[in-house]
């Protein structure tokens, strides 16, 4: 894997880049869709590539290890043949859906215990174990194995899962460095700082993770519930210590105006359910702002459902059209919001990546979150 | 509205013809996609275009009438410019649904009192309000407001219902030529011969359906849990009296074999959820047979859904695959599995008046009712 940046922002920690790996080149900054099961929820491949303008997409390793199931996506020759994506795929470790179990998982230091949401089943994920199962799934970038601590979380317990993160980061890395990729293409590790909202550990775990010097590093344990300023200053603070020239994920963020901070912090991947999951219950993005289109004012609006978007949905069907598919609990509702968000969110950070290389992307940023977060 | 045979079979009574609308011709033999509440469930009109090749849709009163609602469709302009369907639509009367309500509804000569399956609000369908919606919005064809009588049903119902079936016809009739198209197109009424399983009251009511001599001619009141043998008799009997340089619409049907078998009796067109409602919960219509996705036999099978089909899904999509997807309940099964069906539904039918106009319809539909009722 390669990661060439083509420009810096002179007036803050903006970048834009290429990302080459094994399925194909990613343009940064990038928003990653999310494909739980293997599926972004209502939307084709077909869709994805050509309407979306989607590069890379997540898998989620607990969903794809307890459905479909390992013996099945080997037998389909990994992941990108299973589900005909034949673009950059990457997978988390299972540890965020692990640890939402609450009560049905058991952690310590060898690994985590938990039960299957679908059948109540058993099962251990541990650094090795999720490395050998990313391989199988055969995802051109593999996360580490790390404990996502919640917000708030005290002092003591999130230095002490910091520690084991790292701890656990050196078996996976270990694990990857003595396993082999089964499909013949190269997979790549990223590593994930922790540190909860402490300064002092987001700084020190930065260091350690830096210090392995994997392919890309990530940002985990944000987005959990802390302030957006919290946020930032977590996501700046690591920015300054991880490696300039290696891409930055941050993990699970965000909404649009997440997105454009973070990317002027110094963030070249995203990736987040919020375009799929709010646009199934009636939330879109539009370049013009965000809309409820439930609400009754768009109940005869026949404009479409943005204009200023390119793409198959946002140029054919209306606002009042998908309201009352969305109130009816069409089907086509979900797939159309879904596929308009994708599409704005694919957008914005090409339009940012745009920015950045033309020079302007500051003023453009702070223009552009006025027109986003515009509740219209 | 123009229909114009252009091969009629020697050794059946299947015939191939066109049938020119305001929104475009349509190959007969056809099978029309049911778009309940305006849409398709799980499919983008560019898929029913371009990918299942269809040529007309159905809409549903009653559903359309709840929801949106008349005064959305108007202000769209109707129902083809509020859902970006340019090509024909056909409309029932609401009468199906209507009656489907049982204990929420009451009927007597003067229309049919019902309670909305939403909100249990009360409202009236008689045979002018039916034609006043359907003008709003906006169909190719009208079907006219008719009783559809269950199965069994005894005979003096039978014959009542019948009766009143015709004289709503000619209400529907003259509410039809007395009002006008509202959106500078060419509307057409169909009637719909009655009279349940009894070969004297079909006789009957196609005598008199024939006799008002509209655009086409629809038989209801089949495909209601009667043996196949009596529905292939009864509309056997209904084609011989009904004109014959008029379509033909055979209301609910069927399955591929009942729709193969009605073809040779001289029907031109049908409807039926099946392709859609079945294809969410599993099962597939292939050419080469029926097929149970959930069934452990697909679970690592990594063939494409139907090699013999054209088109997106049927040639990207693996048996494994989808069937993950439907077992997971994820959406985009019931997408692939919608778009696939319809696709094989409609490729069926294109072979059928392909063989018609070839001249080996009769022997290419035994070899094929072979096939689609295979369980595989």
């Amino acid at each position: 894997m390669e990661f060439k940046l083509t420009q810096t922002d002179k007036y803050s920690n903006a970048r834009a880049g290429i990302l080459s790996t094994a399925h194909g080149d990613i343009t940064t900054p990038i928003f990653m869709p999310v494909g739980t099961a293997g599926s972004v929820k209502g939307v084709h491949m077909r869709e994805l590539e050509f309407d979306i303008a989607a590069q890379i997409i997540l898998g989620n390793t607990y969903h794809l290890y307890l459905r479909p199931g390992l013996d099945t996506i080997k037998q389909a020759g990994g992941l990108h043949k299973f589900n005909s994506w034949e673009k950059p795929i990457l997978t988390d470790s299972g540890g965020y859906q692990v640890y939402s179990l609450a009560e049905n998982r058991r952690i310590n230091e060898s690994g985590v215990t938990f039960k299957s949401h679908i059948d109540g089943s058993t099962h251990i994920f541990n650094p090795e174990g999720v490395i050998d199962i990313q391989r199988i799934i055969g995802a051109d970038i593999i996360m580490a194995f790390d404990e996502c601590t919640p917000y708030p979380c005290d002092f003591e317990y999130a230095k002490a899962s910091m520690g084991m993160t790292h701890r656990w980061l050196e078996r996976c890395c270990k694990r990857m460095d003595q396993s082999e990729a089964l499909y013949g293409y190269e997979q790549n590790l990223f590593p994930i700082v922790q540190g909860s909202t402490y300064p002092d550990l987001r700084k020190e775990s930065a260091e350690m993770i830096a210090s392995f010097s994997r392919e890309g590093n990530a940002i985990g344990g944000l987005s959990v519930g802390e302030p957006a300023e919290e946020m930032y200053a977590m996501t700046d603070m690591v920015c300054q210590v991880l490696a300039i020239d290696k891409p930055r994920y941050l993990m699970g963020v965000g909404t649009p105006e997440n997105i454009l901070e973070s990317i002027a912090l110094g963030i070249d991947m995203f990736d987040c359910v919020m375009p799929t999951r709010n646009g199934r219950n009636g939330m879109l993005f539009t370049s013009e702002g965000i809309i409820n289109i439930k609400n009754e004012k768009w109940k005869n609006d026949n404009s479409l459902i943005d204009q200023n978007l390119d793409g198959y949905v946002s140029t054919t069907y209306s606002k009042a059209y998908l309201r009352h598919l969305i109130i009816s609990k069409e089907i086509l509702g979900s797939q159309i919001a879904s596929i308009h968000n994708l599409t704005f969110y694919l957008w914005l950070v090409k339009e940012a990546g745009r920015h950045i290389t033309k020079g302007d992307f500051s003023s453009w940023k702070n223009r552009m979150i006025k027109s986003v977060t515009n509740r219209i």
